[in-house]
């Protein structure tokens, strides 16, 4: 056998140090191979910011080589940028059919729909490539139909694993297929791509079905209307809310766009079974009794737009809670999201309503592995080498740290950065180089308009707001015709600070005099005397550091 | 004995549906006593707010009757709106020795020491004034030198628990004077009000030297050196890192501002017991070996300004994180904080740092009772009537319910809200009326002149940016002499964005034509028509809605 000189190549182009834009090109000679294509919702400090996609410019240079886009399941961390990335690159799109039917309703928004070639693909299907070719196997985790991606090059297996879990009483009974992963270990993997997200906790994650039975025991003596909040996209945890109110004689109404629409395509797809007349609209919930019903809807982050936080706080067109009302939010909040979740909880025991949530019963699951499943993978998989993903820099580095104990060598385990442009063969792997990499911020239509300067003003803008500060002057003698004019936005309440804002004024007149008298006539120069006596005066007086916007006009 | 007509009034103005700026006003005839003085760090939403504090208008009003502020402990949110208030009401104030000792370089700070009558008390103090008298009762919390406060009425005991757990093992071997509780409770409490902060965790907090067991396992092991953040003003956990040190072998340096001086002054006051030469300069440090150094610094909420942030972004001048460092996270975020307590401990790993924080260890143990705690605490007291004070509305109601199911009655139970005037009887409690309270906010050196329009505006600069529109109109024509100029800040990147600032532009000229030939000539009015035209426009082209400016200059 000749020495095999091509080598695979690995380039996480978003998902490492941070959760979410999860987007991996795996290349072999003539085959890029994309998996899966994430969105990351804004940090604080991106203010104004819509969502956050992964800087593609590598996948749009190479383009002729990329096989297309191999999706693992239909969060929206890993499918979120598909509308934006597919403008950029129109490649096939592979997912398992519910994942693909949840790509076509949000291709539908973006008016993609039917300009992108989506193929349908099952667990075990295998695609073939030009020198690769890439199989699905059946995963579980808090979305039904999740895969994990194992691409067979001829250096072996490169074998990532998406996002899961390892639920042994799932709720569609299709266990994470721990024979394959076996079989593939026995054959030989090369690198083994992770899910870190969940390495920081000890022990198992618990089965989806267990909050089925927490479920059941709330209904069992649930009196009034029960709401339930949950993601969407949790199709089973939706399913068990069905099944229980079924078997408390209750009809199940939906409320929330994104609620609405992901649960009909889990119905028409037959991810979720309901009997026919148990689905109400929310219009119709009057003809019921209270405990003759179940809402199933979005908010359980809190988020304030979203239906449970309007209902909250008395501003839902259809609902108002009321006393009686059970309300379960079936959820963690995500990190960030803690105040806004505990906000909802307060204002809905306000309302009189009886809240649930994790702290006080088993209504919520992780859809993520835990310390023993993680070791449980890593020995059916034996891997050569290991590059963990999907997790902050704190969790690439205890995911190592659990393959190292588990006997791999502290050398074959590669804790990577987004942009890193990874070489491994059958002996080696390594970095090779950088590609370009990063975060695109999407703002209303722009896409990549926004970039850190606007941000940073922004920022500035929100601390202390802004003073704009015009003169006009005369084109020919150069001196003050009108104003100055100071008018200020988001720096103090102008009625309450007359006295400021006069002598502020005053500050700038003395500026404009004294470059006057220095015949200084450099508009930058002026506009500088201005903004740096104002500034100083501001501070002095109020500590504070507005933006100062000095304008000048020219008759 | 005759009916007493006078009722004891209770007039919470902070910390009711909040945890912060705690200020409770109790009212007997001519006696206030005001109980704690709290400030409250802003919400997301307060953008460019330092602190909030109470709104303290009826404390002023009353201030003739207003005997004093008594603290419970020397925490933020019980102190830190004393400089504020003392301003507006100069009052004497009655502490332990450690609140008092923490209160006094507060003063200093903002130039108030010797203005005000600071009174030092112990434990089992009590403090006559004209109409009742005021107690202090041992409690343990996370701070030394906490006190609960009984006010001795004709009409029976009023108890404020001030923020307390039961500790059995604390680190200065003072129990919560669980005897005098009962005692008072044995004697007949007419209200209770109570911690509800950890009210909806099931069981005990662990002690506090549960803590310092985890030291010295952790620090047994250490090789390079350890980094320990906390709180400055857990003056039992800074004992505890002391005495971990000293057993190996270890000097103590301190780090961040708020540490120096409160441990200053908890030593000279003889909270903390150090030997001499044990405690070193940040300075120092180089002359000893990595194995002989701990350092005690502030940032362990992730606090961008404080000294563990700056070392972990490699921006600290006086100390780099290297390999081989151990650095423990002795302390929880408050929600809120998560991420920012995320970041640091990322970018610890990334400077090559071990990190141990709470998921890990037991670094850290709650200052505040949970369930069977304030079940304890209930059944000795036995109150007549209750209002659960510190927390959330989640937390008030929850801790109201644990009261019921202890056996108080329902209508005995008080939930209340900020500004309520609440009258208590030996037989009833009712709400009387209402007060002015609320939030006032701080904001560099202005208390009260940013309200809710200039953080409206403050919101909405840092979404979007603002686009500023100036024109030089003729006094006598009215016509337009110079511009329209545009100047946008926080909205696009102009330089990648030129065409649509210039169209922009254009849509302005057509407005003002518009104004031109329909003879509009107020200014309000071509103000209104160019923004409506531009917002228009805008929202077409980038679906944002900037803030929009329009200024007319004349001349």
């Amino acid at each position: 056998m000749k020495k095999e000189k091509e080598k695979i190549k690995i380039i996480p182009l978003g998902g490492l140090n941070e959760i979410g834009k999860n987007l991996t090109a795996i290349e072999y000679k003539n085959d890029i191979v994309v998996i899966d294509c994430g969105l990351k919702f804004p940090d604080d400090e991106m203010l104004g910011i819509d969502v956050v996609i992964p800087d593609v410019t590598y996948l749009v240079k190479n383009v002729d080589r990329v096989t297309g886009i191999f999706l693992t399941h239909a969060h929206e961390d890993h499918i979120g940028a598909l509308p934006y990335v597919l403008k950029q690159i129109n490649v096939p799109v592979y997912g398992t059919k519910l994942t693909l039917g949840i790509v076509e309703s949000k291709l539908r928004e973006h008016a993609l729909l039917g300009v992108v070639d989506l193929r349908e693909v099952k667990p075990k299907d295998i695609i073939k490539l030009t020198s690769v070719s890439v199989e699905f196997i059946k995963t579980n985790h808090s979305i039904a139909d999740s895969v994990a991606i194992a691409i067979h090059t001829p250096l072996g297996v490169v074998l990532h694993t998406g996002d899961f879990k390892i639920d042994f009483t799932p709720i569609d009974g299709k266990v994470t297929d721990l024979t394959r992963f076996a079989e593939l270990g026995k054959k030989g993997v090369t690198v083994l791509l992770a899910d870190s997200t969940n390495v920081e906790r000890p022990g198992y994650t618990m089965s989806e079905s267990i909050v089925g039975e927490s479920f059941e025991k709330i209904f069992h003596g649930a009196k009034g209307r029960v709401i339930v909040a949950t993601f969407a996209s949790n199709i089973h945890r939706v399913q068990q809310i069905i099944t229980a109110a079924r078997k408390y004689n209750r009809k199940v109404a939906l409320s929330g766009r994104s609620m609405e629409n992901i649960i009909a395509v889990a119905i028409e797809l037959g991810y979720i079974t309901i009997e026919e007349d148990a689905l109400i609209s929310i219009d119709s919930m009057g003809k019921y009794r209270d405990d003759e019903i179940v809402m199933i809807t979005t908010g359980s982050q809190g988020e304030p737009m979203a239906a449970l936080s309007r209902m909250a706080a008395s501003e839902h067109k259809k609902v108002n809670i009321q006393k009686g009302d059970l309300v379960i939010l079936s959820a963690s909040p995500i990190p960030g999201n803690e105040k806004l979740v505990s906000k909802v909880i307060n204002q809905l025991f306000k309302q009189g309503a009886e809240v649930v949530y994790e702290s006080l019963a088993e209504v919520h699951v992780s859809g993520h592995a835990c310390q023993e499943e993680l070791k449980l993978m890593h020995s059916l998989v034996k891997p050569r080498f290991f590059i963990p993903v999907h997790g902050e820099y704190r969790h690439l580095k205890q995911h190592g740290e659990l393959a190292v104990k588990l006997g791999l060598s502290e050398k074959n385990v590669y804790i990577g950065e987004n942009g890193d442009l990874i070489e491994v063969s059958r002996t080696s792997i390594r970095k090779a180089g950088t590609v370009a990499s990063g975060q695109v911020f999407v703002d209303g239509l722009g896409v990549g308009d926004v970039g850190n300067i606007v941000l940073r003003d922004r920022k500035h803008l929100s601390q202390d707001g802004i003073l704009t500060v015009v003169v006009t002057m005369g084109k020919d003698t150069g001196s003050v015709i009108a104003g100055p004019d100071i008018i200020s936005r988001g720096f103090v309440y102008v009625r309450e600070s007359e006295d400021l804002m006069e002598k502020a004024r005053e500050v700038v007149k003395e500026a404009l005099a004294h470059c006057e008298e220095k015949h200084i006539t450099e508009w930058p120069t002026i506009k500088a005397t201005i903004r740096e006596a104002l500034r100083e005066y501001l501070y002095e007086k109020t500590k504070r550091r507005p933006m100062i916007l000095p304008i000048i006009m020219e008759v």
